[in-house]
């Protein structure tokens, strides 16, 4: 079985990579990984964690795997709204613990912009109101490289950035002041990773106890 | 006769698919597709319903089928207008009954978009007066992905966009009020949808009643 | 010569399509040729008209057909400013007849504010004095696909856009006023041309009267 | 001998047309190219006129022929804006006489347009000091249709745009108050212009007096 | 051993090229190599440095060389704070020492301004919040030749510029205030450099103590 | 040893050409060139003249040749605040001894800008800090053609535009004044070059005197 799993995991990350030799970083992944798992844990609307990792795969130092809870086709806002949370959880941790800040959450960072401006742009899910714009991201193979791909005003465009940041300003919010509460069981997972490597779904209960329940209050 | 409406709807659709697995997706996609049905119904100035289902075809998870009402050369504001609010009545349905809303609406509000986007700029509608722009639309092949196509300023461009999203408002506000003022034919056409899947017009008129007279007053 | 003409009609307007069957499409059509054709007849610097109809011919559901006096070589801004009122007015009688408007006079708009464009730009006829501007309409192949192809600044483009803006304005409450003042006869204009189709020169002297003389007054 | 001037007319100028028919538009053309030709007359740094006609040549409905003294390496400040002055001179006299204005002066708005944005940009003859820039003009094949092919900013440009139109502003307030001075001979100029056709150096000294001796005062 | 390192120097740098002839061009490139050298040494966060020269390598005229500290994944932002403060110094200690500045620096400058520009917008090191923007530098074929390929507005471009400026300029008072308090140290340094031309690690520390151990403040 | 030189000069220069026939034209030229030599000679960061012509080689009218002091590798600010001092001491002395200027400086604002802009831009020698902007001029092929090849925002773009219109106007006033001061100077070497067409560094010498030694003053 232990086999089996290894290969799907090297089919979808990459082959596992030898362990950090610097301490010091390794601290910092095991943090930024507890950092996603534990925003996701707590936040009713994200999707189930079922594995976490500090061995390094392909490029990533870290992996926290999630498995959405069904064969879905549309996703809601407030499900997106954790996901960004989820995204932003990595670097929130390292911010609360070290003080000091790595260049490790680049592709959390693309990801989660990439994610809150198309809430804004084709899902009406900004204050712009219900309107759809056409963004440069939809030419893959021309638009970014030729031209200004999109349709609006610069004023447009920048109150579409504001909306962005604003939609992302407030997730690292949320996620510094779960990780704030939340600083003990945090400390207790980074600590579990960096002896164990690897935790799966049972450890994590063990560790965190269970997922709270999905709430049934609107967001905001 | 069934069979022939079936090959029929499998032309314009694609061909239908399994049903939805998770309940409260297909509760969303039932809202939904009501939401556009009750302000077509609603709106004398729309284009008549003579179906709505939530069979999911292609990639669409729900449709509701409006029939123009005889070889149309033209349109008028106040037609347009109404187009505008039947786009926007699916995701004023989820908003009003879930308080969350969904990435389902996106092929709506492109749509929706697009129209206010020529009523402002090439047909004279909008607060810019008898003007008509070069918009980048119409450029296919190059427009978009080479250049800013159109013909004129950064402050024109932002009163156009202003308008467009003026448009939108005021429509998202319409639909808004008949649907909250029409809540239990809402609850009422959802359901049903969920029991029968599908329904026509004749369904149509037996849960909503014959549509209101065309109104002879101005349009805003 | 019935066949003549018709002939020559084909060649340059396109065949002549079956009638329209809506019958408020007919009225709205019948009413925007009069509109047209009115401001022309009213407007002394205006070119005459000598053919109008509500027969479709190609894409168009309406036309109005005007000579020009004599071979010109130039024209004056009085002309200009004539020719830009009659584009505008058969939208205006729509506005003042129905109180809504349609997508048919989206080639007017077009034309209108090309025409108003090129007297700000080209031939120091609009407020920003006696300068002529590079725009992109000059490179008909590379021109609005590949680039910004004026000379101007952003400032500047405002400025034109403000004068083209203000240009079409004056006109179309030119001819709002003399449409709403000669109400009378652009209804019986319309009328005749629900009936009979298409008015000819004799047709539309016996309606109007003779075409006022061409004012010695200044332009304003 | 006028055999051979008309040879040499018709390469530079395009063969001769026949005249034009229409009597007003034969009066404009002839007071536009009279005022080309006082203003050059009374303005000291203007190149002398030997020669000036209403015989329409190739595109254009009248030529005024201005001889430079002497073979010329540079340029100075004040011949330039002499050159401006008598480029709009044509406009400007059809403005006093007329009190409208035509498509005619396309080409010379065009031409002063391009002189005064190379003072300005060049040739640090305005108010922006000793600067030169790159502008679109350099780039003959490409700059034009490809891209905003200058090298400063949105700032700039509207700073030169400010002080081309300025230099065109001055230039056209000097040729009004000359033309409104000379209204006298501009009247005669043109009454002789439409007798004769055709007007030599000879001809125009009789007419005009000699030409004022350069004056020793300095630019504004 | 020499042969080997000046071998590998020779791959990494270029060849060693002729000492320089002007005397005062020797100082200003021992004071600019001292200022990147004491600032490294200073500043805890800094990688070592373990050679300096004024010899000309290639087309640098000095170089000083670091190492990291071992094998690095992720950077911190106190490291490339540090890094920044480095790449500033050599240009700093010439302002210090000889109140003009040259153009020896423009590496120096290009290298500081993209690090700088990188940590405001990949890795959310500046004030703009935990936001990734997709730049013109990630198109290395065609993104800058070919057009505006970033995906924000003009607005978060300025924004951009102030933070990266901001950095810049923090980083440039840090180095100046280093650079005054050890003036001594820096006119030895340079002395030395004049002298021996190459300094190792041992001479470093010899001149400048050993170097301070890593604060363990937090970054500002 | 003159057929070399002459030989030497074809090569750099072009070949000379008949003189000048207009003799105001030849004045202009001779102050011009006294313009340039005199700013070099009285500004002791600039490099030293050793020729001064008013014969025309090539495009030039006329000639000042300059000899850096040695082989040098980078240039002080102080250096290149002298050398724009001389690119625009040729326009200054026409300004001050002819109260108009001719288009003959071209070149001189073309070469002091793109040096100004290069301070500004690399070598962080104008007030915007120490920061270096990736310009449009890097890209010789396909930057100014194709796109707006910077890097940085519209309002930065204004700021550099600032700050090299402010060096380039600073060097106008210390070389207006310069020349108002040396003006005796300016008209005895304007004379002597209309008399020996050309003059070497000793007849510069017994004209104007030993060049100041070298300030100890900072620059500005």
């Amino acid at each position: 079985m232990a086999d089996f799993e290894e290969a799907q995991d090297k089919l979808v990350l990459g082959g596992a990579r030898p362990p950090l030799q610097d301490p010091q970083e390794r601290r910092v992944v095991a943090y930024h990984e507890s950092g996603h798992t534990l925003v996701a844990w707590l936040t009713p609307a994200a999707d189930a964690v079922h594995k976490v990792t500090v061995m390094a795969h392909g490029r990533a130092l870290g992996v926290t795997q999630q498995l959405p809870g069904e064969d879905r086709h549309n996703y809601s806002r407030s499900e997106l709204l954790a996901r960004l949370a989820v995204l932003l959880g990595g670097r929130t941790a390292e911010e609360i613990v070290f003080g000091d800040v790595t260049t490790g959450a680049e592709s959390d960072l693309t990801g989660a912009t990439r994610l809150a401006r198309r809430m804004v742009t084709r899902w009406g899910m900004g204050d712009l109101g219900l309107v759809a714009f056409q963004t440069d991201e939809e030419h893959p193979f021309l638009g970014y490289e030729l031209a200004q791909g999109h349709d609006y005003s610069e004023a447009t465009a920048a109150r579409i950035d504001q909306e962005v940041q604003r939609l992302l300003a407030e997730r690292h919010t949320y996620a510094h002041q779960l990780l704030m509460e939340a600083r003990e069981s945090l400390d207790q997972l980074a600590q579990a990773l960096l002896q164990e490597e690897t935790l799966g779904q049972e450890a994590l209960v063990r560790l965190l106890g269970p997922r709270p329940a999905m709430a049934e209050e609107k967001p905001d």
